[in-house]
């Protein structure tokens, strides 16, 4: 069967403000948070995640969160999203005015117990829970499997497994599953074969990758994923937030390097690339955040 | 028509000695040369790059390519390529022993002016001749095409005339051809046609693509030559020695994201992967070289 054909457009779902930050040693405060957020905005990026609902003393980065989304102001055509570990998280996120939340879960057991000492059984019980009040609420929902693609710990992972949480997920009414390649170990053709299987249960509206770059694959993934007909993408502005499991190395793929690709392949995304190289030399210019992303240095080579 | 299968081994063409340490500042002592280049053989590359036969005044660099032919030790299936612009840096390559030299031509007229003062028609006309002495003294030659996916200055570059340029080299006895993104301005969709042309007029053992990773993409290009069954494939340890072009952005393909590209794939290489990222860690440590390889910075956090 031939591979379907390349989508005319993609989503890219920016996780910098988050994920990325929360990698960084810097501690930023708020009003530059909302600074940095206002760029990614105004660069044409929609989803924005922009904080958790965790314990601060697990994450002093996120401690924030609840003022950083009530300060939040709101945008046509923009959604940010927060994440949600549990009840209590949700009980703050709706406080603060939050409409767009992420749950998560590990596809291994021992990468859900040392990352947040919880058995995946019990997340996913609290997951209900939170799901069930969220919906009723009318906040919109996305899911993320974490380790989806190999797990640090307890090495490959089954994609039947990664697949039946992604199912249970959308059976929880979430409105898109992200599938993560937390540390970088997913290969192409593990890749491709993932996209396939999953957009085939699902359909490409309801499924996301989000990749890292670990091992400098992430934007091969990203074009193994494209190939399969994938139509969001999560990426990081600068590829900014290096990897908790291996100090040194990368971490989320770099908005600007997906952006090219996607410019090179004739794939609309609404994202300006000028625009997100901007956000990303503030970053780089404003808090001294070093900035992995490849085109972010060619184009400050060319500027 | 189905592209054909991705090849069960690759030839991995080593030019860090040359094209990676030529675009870095710092100038290498001859012995410290010999000690990279032997760390590389160590690893099991075959075809290693280590100099150019010219003119020291532009190329401080490549000023001891002469005493470093001579002093290279003979080692068992490892070729060592020196590239030669004209006859008289033949009668320097002959007089060290050479027998592996590399030709040079642009696929742009603006960019062989800008780059050497000389226009295509009159480097052609050079390597006529450098090639007939070359082959009538037993040499093997290779072919270089640069700007064969885009020239900074020129734009486009049509791909019939890549091809007529690589034919021209064929013609003059080359066992290959190197089409180079000197400035990494292919994209996935063009790579795949150039190679499916090339391949299809010359065969994949004539075939080399020469890639640089100066707007992200090195890897995804290397992913789609190799999906069109391209068998050798050009990059430099660590990733060294940048864009000359466009000053701080990627150079070369580094050699450990190549390789660890391969494994992932299954392809065989005949390198060990932990062997190249000791010489980069050895550039690194030793010479103070920044290692731009992102599968190496991988390696040193898990280590």
């Amino acid at each position: 069967m031939s591979a379907p054909p390349r989508p005319h457009a993609v989503r890219v779902f920016e996780v910098g403000p988050r994920d990325g930050l929360q990698n960084e040693a810097l501690l930023v405060p708020l009003e530059q948070k909302l600074q940095i957020i206002a760029k990614l905005a105004a660069a044409g990026l929609t989803d924005i995640e922009v904080g958790a609902f965790v314990h601060p003393r697990w994450v002093p980065q996120m401690a924030d969160t609840d003022e950083l989304v009530r300060r939040l102001p709101a945008r046509d055509g923009v959604r940010y999203w927060s994440l949600v570990p549990n009840e209590r998280g949700l009980d703050r996120a709706l406080a603060a005015g939050a409409t767009h939340l992420g749950l998560l879960a590990s596809a291994s057991e021992t990468h859900s117990l040392k990352n947040i000492n919880r058995s995946v059984d019990v997340v996913r019980a609290e997951n209900r829970r939170v799901a069930a009040r969220a919906r009723a609420a009318g906040v919109t929902l996305r899911g993320y499997v974490s380790v989806a693609f190999g797990c640090p710990y307890e090495g490959d992972v089954p994609l039947d497994r990664v697949l039946r949480l992604a199912e249970e997920y959308l059976e929880l009414g979430v409105a898109q599953v992200a599938l993560g390649d937390t540390t970088g170990m997913a290969g192409p053709v593990q890749v491709r074969h993932a996209a396939r299987r999953a957009l085939d249960a699902f359909g490409a509206e309801r499924v996301a990758f989000h990749l890292h770059d670990t091992r400098g694959t992430g934007l091969v993934h990203a074009m193994a994923a494209l190939e399969e007909g994938v139509t969001t993408l999560d990426s990081s502005t600068g590829g900014i937030g290096g990897c908790p499991y291996a100090p040194g190395a990368a971490g989320n793929l770099a908005t600007e390097d997906l952006l090219y690709l996607l410019e090179r392949l004739g794939i609309a995304s609404g994202v300006a690339l000028p625009g997100v190289v901007a956000a990303s030399r503030w970053l780089c210019d404003e808090l001294g955040l070093s900035i992995p992303s490849r085109y972010f240095r060619y184009a400050m080579a060319d500027s």
